[in-house]
């Protein structure tokens, strides 16, 4: 009988957790799906099945539900471009890269808007991506064995990812390349920025 | 008599024209000083020795001011970094990279809220800095004689032009590396970038 009324609040937290997972994913379908300011948080509610004050409780506004997206969004990217300590470098390298391109063809428009941080830069979303972007170096440093680089490395990989950001959104606007094309491009200035760095 | 008459609203006209060209200077000098958050209007006039009223006349809101600032700036950054037809290529390339290094030290985080729009991106920001870039490949394509440019070397200049912004910004950020330095980063890149693209 005890166990049966400790169990309750368990589950109801449960049930309450898996509410916030379900809003959060709408809430990214939506923000992937169309402008920012075109997003409607009554829709996010309808498409979680949910109501728009539960959604209140949750995220306090359309802004700290984005963040919230965002936030979601920029763990899954690092999650999946893990590399594996097995593989060589350029394994590494490449298939770090072909993640990160299944990511941004996946997300599209929410690609976009996890780098430009959409309709508005707050220093919040800019802060998310900037970690994010730290982290690839930080990996990048690592996987070329240097404990303490060198301010030119240290630039050459911000260059390069600024490069891999640019050319990927302009290869998902109009796809008139094939994504061999797009991945041989970014290996071969990636060796061309390191190369002497 | 009539002379004294007709050049009268004339001199009227060019004080207004130099009185919104010293607001203009002005916010610039503001906007390259501090966030965009932190940017106080009346400042804005104090420092060109003008009426709030006035600024508003011109600049009907701070996101006014705020976008005739950067279209100057956007502007100013294409005549500086015009090209001269008589240099050769990779002297183009050079000269380029560097009246563009700078302006960008010059302008400091002016040149970073350019880029990035300050603190929002908003659709007529992102245009402005689009343009640049448009520019800026329309030339090098110009450079390089083609006329009728395949995606992949569209692809390569638009991340190219994401790695000098983002090189240049880790450069401004911490001056740890030389000019000398960053630029032959950028030019190596260039080439790798544009080579079988």
């Amino acid at each position: 009988m005890s166990g049966v009324v400790a169990q309750r609040p368990a589950r109801r937290r449960l049930e309450l957790d898996e509410r916030k997972r379900e809003l959060l994913a709408a809430a990214r379908a939506e923000f992937t799906a169309r402008p920012y300011d075109e997003v409607s948080l009554d829709r996010v509610a309808a498409r979680a099945g949910s109501s728009k004050a539960l959604l209140y409780h949750y995220f306090p506004s359309k802004r700290a539900l984005y963040t919230a997206t965002l936030k979601q969004a920029a763990a899954e990217l690092l999650t999946r471009t893990e590399p594996d300590p097995r593989w060589a470098p350029d394994e590494r390298l490449r298939r770090g890269l072909e993640a990160y391109l299944d990511y941004a063809e996946e997300a599209g428009p929410g690609y976009v808007a996890l780098l430009r941080g959409g309709v508005g830069v707050d220093k919040q979303v800019f802060e998310i991506v900037e970690r994010t972007r730290e982290r690839f170096i930080s990996r990048a440093v690592a996987m070329m064995g240097v404990t303490d680089p060198p301010p030119t490395l240290q630039v050459a990989l911000r260059g390069w990812l600024g490069f891999v950001e640019a050319a990927s959104i302009e290869y998902l606007r109009h796809r008139r390349l094939t994504r061999q094309q797009l991945l041989s491009l970014l290996m071969r200035t990636a060796i061309a920025a390191v190369d002497g760095a």
